[in-house]
């Protein structure tokens, strides 16, 4: 239940990857809760709107992001690469990139960091396993391997210097299910931002790892050691269900797309036959 | 929620048992799953209806389940004996029987089995325990020994061949709960019917054990390994709550069919003193 | 769902610490489960009410309590003292009452206990944990440590005696939260009433620990192991979230009241500095 | 550390399967435990020694089986079939076998039961796993399926009749391991005499599932829950270590009988292909 | 590995209960470890040797415990009653007593703390289960309780104070077995005065439950949570196996003192019928 | 127990890191396993030794990687830095190098590998939690989260391409404890040379995870995933036990280098304050 605050609760927030698929949709949505959003990608965002700025800034370059981080109370991370690439140009913008945002976290005291994680990171369970956040990760690809590292690094700035991190495993964040596999990991715009909000507000976060997904009939991860956020998903994928009408062509026993949870992610990488 | 697909799902489902209890309930209710449902049982099961077949079958009959089982893409096994019996009679029914049947859906290829076990399997854990799929069962009876041999064989058949089935351990599916008991292990119709629907169409199910139930306000059994189903219970036995008013007539402290989750079954059996 | 019964089902309750807070809640609300209520404590508690009978008792005196529980058939222990106090007095009220109490039920037959606990009984977990009744206890106050002392007295009175205990550790039960910790362990009047109802009344609890909260969005306690008790809470901390605005003035990184569930208890006690 | 007891503690021990590989071994090394040793097999087990009778006995024969057991103190399984066979013949020796034989010990009040199950119980956990006693079968074949059976029949009458059983799930007992894998499940004959003492002797065992191995460098299996038998290793199959020099010759990545701890089993079986 | 430090590590150990069974045979292999030996008991304890100080003290009377404990840099407390009593006099003694010991060295600094706990405090554990200190306590007795008390007391004073004790639940610590039972708890002299010197030196404990027996053959319990320690017994049971000949005299099924961990204190107490 | 194989098992053995501490002892250690050791390092290794060669390979350099991977059968990853460093410097060598590496090693059909992870993947664990290897890392450094970035890395590459690693967790390889903490975390020269040869030649390792220590008397992890590998120390830290006298001069409560596992890396790093 979100609630009108009398004024708005953060100074300035800083949202990484404005202009990538969700830092486009977030862009509007989290403006209540910050008198300033500033927006930072390294591609271009467009011109601010009221109370935003703008800041063109690549997370490798250490200098730039140490600047872009000064005066900001939180920081929502969606920057970086977000699909399947060569480890080379992961590893510039999604580790260098993370280690870069957390040193300039920790020397602004930051007050509160939301990650933007993947299913990826886990993507190589299967689709019957039910999975909570005390399992190992079992990354799919460079991109899910890199989103470990994000993990790790953001619980050594907590154990070390006690920098709270929300670490959210986003599903499958679009409008609606774009197949099957989407009717388990579907994660609504409106859930996702009541996720953000709940993360940036709940007074002690410690490090969390949560599961970004709505209300789904069929889910394969388990948000009980999250509870304290007080998320409550408001949709579920069920009103898609007409989409995927019942079938029995099912997928065959070797079809990697299906027996893992990473679904195309499996196929995907410069490296695979 | 239940979809009208533009053509039915399976060109043939096998529904064994057809003539028993559940078997006249599921006998209308799979229809729309398939264009044609063939049905077995080792007794009289009327007339075909439109698109029906009627095979009369003895399960314990190797050859005859060899040909029952041909040109079938699904299987719901709810053949067998469903009460306490002499182990003898359990022996060809349940068990020579489920043996029988998994050569033959082996043999032909069938593309899903739902196996009905049953909450007798492991009816000696106490009403005060919360099991979930991954502990071991401790069968009440015969009956339920010969449930916990259905669970090992299909184990087996998915290790060894990628047959794919979901067990059910239900629980008491009637119309209502008939004694206080089943406020607690109470599987409406309609819930069985969405189970058994979610398990036949979900692409992927692996070996699944899961517990058929409603969504009773009291329950022992805890469905997180199966949530990859997509099942969601509508019904609840909480409207029949007012047939068990409140009382202080306790059962006494040695009534085994109160302390145990078996009930009645405990006291069952030609074996039993 | 509470039902009807068609007489009432106990002939006699006691209620301890009827002059307590929630013993004052309690006392009307009780009144449809049993015939006479008799209600008790050390201090006053005004004329006796229709079926209702007053014994002045400190449950410290053996003899006192044994007179108190003849003719007793279920027991709602909420006597003591229920704040942080010196241990000596603690030790009079909570633990010699406590073990003065269970003999006396045991002489007498009495066929249910309840035995309010306290979240403090695990105040020394984090905000950030979430417990479940199989976790060991760690107590935050003399008054915890008494309350973790009730539990396993209790369970002792199970083991040997047979002696059937829900023992609820009750979050915050006020007519509202009046902080913002009060939103994760909110315990509503009608909630805390249905569970004493399913408690009182469910045929077998053995020995039940359970975590007495609403059905709040933000948690911390996980009552898997309870769900046998039937219980559905009906209220949620949510409708006074508008108390509490998004803000980020969080605590500060050493406030252990924030850190711990104990709260302000973390604060308490003669012996703190 | 056995020790000479005064006299012997039983008064007749049958032991089943006394034709077969195990039972020929075992035939002499349990004579110090019982003052008679009754011997049976379906097959001719030569004469009887001091103290031995010999009772020629079909395990599906019901009768000859209630016959077999009668003046019984304790029963040492190992009857039936031990390879993989047709599921018929399984069915009768291992499945009708077990049913008859523990209603027999049931109606005779025998003190004490040695059920030889087998690894072949758990053949499909990978040899990388590392399983222990509370871990869900998964058979690798028709012969494991029906020690799965045993354990649960087993199970079933130390729940309702309080019969005491011991299942061992043998790994490989032999003179010397034949192959690399038999390094990890290795059973020297007098660490399997020991463990059957301890089971026999121990002054409650209740039903324990204990894996029989000796104390081999490489283990896939741990005994942590029948620690209370008191058995302890004396031999270990790292004496055998020569035999198998190191080596790169790698197994395939797709070879099963490595892969899985079931070994050959996993290509045995009538079905498979 | 005991060694000879270059002078004794501390100035001055408390030792109570040291006119108790173990008090008398610790206050001699305690001397290694301080300069000065203080011993305190309720009855007399002779006269005391070198580097002793002898101070008769009530643990109940809370002045005079605050004054036994100054200038003491470690308790070893083995006092207060050590078997079944009525429960007003267990409290006095084991649990006031407690609680007027730790006030008093939280008051003083004292560096270490070894509190003497019992496996009475989980007597109610079958001896067919395994225990670790992550499980719940079920204890068998008002002295079991008043155990289970000092630990949760002992818990407080770490996580709030970081007093840090190591609670042993002792076994059975005698010269040797003097029944079957013991051949499962029994605990060297030798190994408890190791235990000790492990709990004693180790750099950090924090709060460490640990359960004290030598390396029997036949054990219940799982010391894995308490190898920070480096406690390795050196003694066995098994060199008294020859005392307990194996025998197929079984106790009776309902025999409550072999089905239960703490044996002969089923029967014990005041209260039991 | 080591074997003297008939001849060499390996064709060619990549070890990296050759010039580093550990490098340098492995050097001549490894040289039975294989009939060519390759070595490679950044700095000089000095002259090639028989059936040595020496590759000079930065190993953030791709090109260099895939050339020195060539013809290889095993790879022993014990290059890069190994103490904390800024980020930058890790990344280069520890993170670029480890995804380099990988990509050889698939690329080139490598048979076996070794990873030299280290306890610094979970040195934000207190020295009085007992560890295995299935629970989330916290790793105490940059170091340590490079480690934790190659146990992720090594997971993909089996998990996709099958390809197989042991992930060592070194902890303290030194001639001798130089501390009281390496006490616990010794591992000896010969049990690392010991635990590499049971991970080379294991038939099947999959992906394990394994703590590379000693037979310490005090331990913090417990290696029971990875029994498979056949892995049984020969030394402990006990023979030093007389370096590190019984002492009360304990660490002050807030001195995190005994507090947490990590030691003295919870004091490096280029960011600490």
């Amino acid at each position: 239940m979100t609630q009108s605050p009398p004024s708005k609760p953060f100074k300035r927030i800083l949202l990484t990857g404005a202009a990538g698929g969700l830092g486009r949709i977030l862009r509007e949505r989290i403006k209540p809760w910050a008198e300033i959003v500033r927006l930072s990608d390294v591609v271009d965002m467009g011109e601010p709107g009221a109370n935003e700025e703008i800041v063109r800034c690549d997370l490798a370059d250490k200098a730039a992001v140490l600047a872009l981080v000064e005066g900001v109370d939180a920081v929502l991370h969606f920057g970086g690469i977000s699909t399947e690439a060569p480890f080379e140009d992961i590893m510039q913008a999604n580790i260098l990139g993370v280690a870069n945002l957390y040193e300039a976290i920790q020397k602004h005291n930051v007050k509160r960091v939301i990650f933007a994680s993947s299913n990826h990171a886990v993507g190589y369970y299967k689709t019957t396993d039910m999975l909570d956040a005390s399992m190992p990760a079992r990354a799919d690809s460079m991109y899910g391997i890199s989103k470990c590292f994000g993990e790790t690094m953001s619980r050594y700035y907590y154990d070390r210097f006690g920098v709270e991190t929300v670490c959210i495993r986003i599903g499958s964040s679009f409008p609606e299910p774009a197949n099957k596999r989407m009717m388990s990991t579907y994660f609504s715009y409106d859930d996702l931002t009541e996720m953000l909000r709940c993360s940036l507000f709940a007074p002690r976060v410690g490090h969390t790892i949560v599961f970004g997904m709505s209300d789904n009939p069929s889910v394969w991860w388990d948000n009980r050691y999250a509870r304290h956020l007080g998320y409550k998903a408001k949709d579920s994928s069920e009103q898609f269900a007409g989409k995927f009408p019942d079938t029995s062509e099912f997928p065959e026993k070797d079809d990697v797309t299906t027996i893992f949870q990473g679904g195309k992610f499996l196929l995907d990488g410069p490296m695979y036959r």
